[in-house]
């Protein structure tokens, strides 16, 4: 499942090279995998209230062309992988049909209280069924 | 007690306008302020180990002249209030001896398990008394 | 005239106290009143490209009450003065009908090129007098 | 060579998982390449000056272990390869001997006036000489 979001770039994210700063992309995908999630049915505040997890352990992002403030922006997210216990984003970052920034992410699912390792929720994997993805 | 602790601009923190942007300046004063309960002996982090929290009530920032990257900048902190359950901080970012930026942060001290007021603890009035703001 | 943007708050605009770090609502003032000038026909963007800058002179917030990752806030924006080449706005950030924060912040209007004082552009004055501001 | 600078982490760059942000240690390693630079006798406001800009054209962050609240960081930064226009870094992040994070980042020179590719200043091969880095 690909799922998009759009957000404008606002005057803080950019820096003195006029153009949005590269770190506040791990933030535009951190919107992208929120948004994603909640399309699928899976609020994250939820999954946070029910004792889950989704901790970053990889981060990747490829700057191919800058983004401007006021840019308004899509970031298109899909699931690329899902295990028992982790799973992947990969991203997109566009403005039109133009596209910017691509990444991705790579996540572990922990028990909250005891930061163990834990089974991502079943949820999940009706959907990565659905997708071909669940492994 | 007037503490002052030293910070350097990070590029991120600059915007399209070549200065640091307004709100990274409430962050400079957060650490203006963590190193003032440090100088003072009372480490923030163990105050909220001891179920204490902090919570900001109100923030004024004036901005009298610009910062740029790289510059390196002095955030001198000074308590100017200090009640049974809250206290204020004023704030003066400096370049060298030129201000850039002055301002102040009133907070409430809370206890982080239920989030009502809660006295301040007693090591703060310590400093309290010995600077006569003990009220 | 009042303008209102939503916005749904990030991840990374939460602390380890679980809500919204106080220096991000400077961030949201800025995009409420880029958003207040859009509204008014006036991008903040086309004015930066006409060599008109405006500078951040006075922030202030005051938080009444916390707001928490993913709520949907509304930033409501109000242009509370505007004279020859300054401005102030007014903001107030709610969670539904519940105010969390209002602030104010007064900018002037400066020349990009040699950053002095400079008029404001007069499609605003066209506003302001319509709202009965002009002075 | 390598270079290793100190940060303490902020409260700001915590988030409500009660860690650093993923985000965050773009922005550590931008200090960390900074102060790599200025190790090496390059400041990097003073390469803009003279028109030189490096963009970012890749980043990669590998988190092994959270940071928290008022920890004392330090960011070990090593140039790891350098060509006429591009050069790389990478990073540790540690905590004591503990290795938090580990990561690398890919630049490209820009002429900042036109945009296009650029020579890398001459002052920096010597020190990818004296590195056996050159090539």
């Amino acid at each position: 499942m690909i799922h998009e979001v759009k957000l404008r770039v606002r005057y803080g994210e950019t820096d003195a090279q006029g153009i949005v700063n590269n770190a506040d992309y791990l933030s535009y995908f951190e919107v992208g995998r929120v948004e994603w999630l909640r399309a699928s049915g899976l609020s994250y505040r939820e999954l946070e209230k029910e004792g889950h997890g989704l901790v970053v352990v990889e981060a990747l992002a490829r700057y191919k062309r800058p983004a401007f403030f006021d840019d308004e922006l899509t970031v298109r997210t899909e699931l690329t992988e899902l295990k028992r216990a982790s799973l992947s984003f990969g991203y997109t970052v566009l403005r039109g049909e133009e596209v910017l920034v691509t990444g991705r992410t790579l996540h572990g699912c922990v028990d909250l209280t005891t930061g163990k390792p834990r089974r991502l929720p079943a949820a999940l994997f009706a959907w990565g069924a659905h997708c071909g993805d669940d492994s």
